[in-house]
């Protein structure tokens, strides 16, 4: 049995572990996700995020059980796997690519298939940051948004592995990190992982983040994406049209960074993407009584806005 | 001797007590503030905020310490005052006015300007939500930034003066209240208040803000300021600048609410204004060690992004 590991998932034999990334960076706790009742849980409860590491890990969690479950109970599983959240379109992907493969060749089909996925995201990712670094130019004040890194896919990341990539190549960059609201994996992954890669950065609250544009501190910006739509609209973790209009608004290129498994054809456009609403106590925090708060956990960046979507074989 | 009340500030005889913003809406705790010590100590802390207050504030901190300090002191005391935070100009106003009456008529003359500070502190906010109530029409959706109501002045507010005058003429509006990181005034103040007038009103992160205009559900926007340049260039809250270039881009109404005395002739233009900086713990968290963070406590917004400001006495 082959076994894996990645910055945030680990295989060992029977065993799917991955890091509770709810706990970074105070805490670095590996959870036995196993269980695909606890791997469901840590997605839909953010212990696992990230579109590419939601897909991989949802179907090693189906890979698993189909190695001791009765044939009739993977599709089962599957289904409720492909709907723990609805916004990212890699996990309906990988789920569905798993049901093929078991449907056609049964356990040892889904066991390649999910192997599959896993090499190829990690291969995804070194395709982005090939595509993309060229973008970066030396003595570039670079803005990220949320977390796109090797805590986000099982390979070195999206929109922070082109700027890895840059910051290998020798250019001088400066990443500015939005915080990211209101879950912070903006300050709470980014910054950890930028840390330990050496890579100078400042943390910023989003609300900061024009005013850096406006004082000239920002050359690009780059994000990732959860669903990309036929027609170039992507959908991303909330506050990321914010920065897309921002950046329009003071002439600053915008880039989307994503594997081509994000975009969906069968999505015609921004509208036609599902957005996630989650918790209000998320926003205003537990203990308030009577407080109304909005909590939709991405938006939508319409075409318009984006100067190019970077995926893994070209530039678009 | 006269005493005191408003919703954050209370003098009685010779105690002068603040209510604790930084433990809102959690706690209501109000502290004796009678040690101009103490005082200083809070507004640094941002225990007493709101451009007003602070200045009202002052202004009676050093009208009790002159009734009973040697008057060699009161000058000392004023110029502590008047540095405690920078980028306000009301606490300037406010202490170069008590100095000078101090000057020309001792204790006496320093009592009854401190009292017509106070006074004309209520009056402006009168005279505000007056002015600008007109600009709300039955059925907007209004987005304020930071707290601008009955915590941040003497009175009623600024920019919730005029949101509050629009609901008690009857019409219906809904209130978008950005959290306004880092400190949250927004969530933990506005909503505060608004939940006890009885306004309807949602909390949103600050990187919600565009998806919201873009939506159509915002109308109006109205701040507060801290400093107005003589060319219309406004300090206020990191955020507000945001709030400004989304409005712009998006084509909606942006409007600065502020007393008359905000406005400051000696200061050409927004790169004149001092930007107070704050700890970076105050973005990234405390104990957090070699995260390296930005934390302005204000921003600018050109006048170009400004669609009025909304004085006590007229609109321009």
């Amino acid at each position: 049995m082959r076994n894996l590991e990645s910055m945030g998932l680990r295989l060992t034999g029977n065993k799917l572990e991955i890091l509770d990334q709810r706990l970074l960076p105070q805490e670095e706790l590996w959870r036995d996700a196993s269980d695909p009742n606890v791997l469901i849980e840590c997605i839909q409860g953010l212990g696992v995020r990230g579109a590419p590491l939601i897909g991989v890990s949802a179907a090693l969690s189906l890979m698993l059980f189909s190695r001791s479950a009765k044939a009739a109970e993977v599709p089962a599983l599957a289904s409720r796997l492909r709907k723990a959240r609805p916004t990212a379109v890699n996990l309906m992907n990988a789920i569905d690519r798993c049901t093929k493969a078991f449907a056609e060749g049964g356990h040892e089909a889904l066991e390649a298939e999910a192997f599959r996925i896993f090499d190829e995201d990690v291969a995804l990712c070194e395709g982005m940051a090939r595509q993309g670094s060229g973008l970066i130019a030396d003595g570039d004040g670079v803005l990220t948004h949320c977390n796109t890194g090797g805590l986000a896919t099982v390979g070195k990341g999206t929109a922070l592995a082109v700027i890895r990539r840059a910051h290998e190549e020798g250019k001088k960059i400066h990443v500015y990190v939005d915080e990211t609201r209101p879950l912070l994996q903006g300050a709470r992954l980014t910054t950890w992982e930028l840390g330990r890669l050496g890579i100078p950065y400042t943390l910023i609250c989003d609300n900061m983040a024009a005013t850096l544009m406006r004082m000239g501190k920002i050359q690009k910006i780059f994000v990732g994406a959860d669903r990309i739509a036929a027609n170039g609209d992507a959908a991303n973790k909330i506050g990321t049209y914010s920065v897309a209009a921002l950046a329009k608004f003071h002439g600053i290129p915008f880039y989307v960074v994503a594997p081509s498994t994000t975009l969906d054809p069968n999505c015609p456009d921004g509208a036609a993407i599902p957005i996630e609403e989650r918790d209000a106590a998320e926003v205003h925090g537990k203990g308030r009584v009577g407080v109304r708060a909005w909590n939709p956990s991405f938006d939508v960046t319409p075409r318009a806005l984006i100067t190019k979507i970077v995926l893994d074989d070209k530039v678009i």
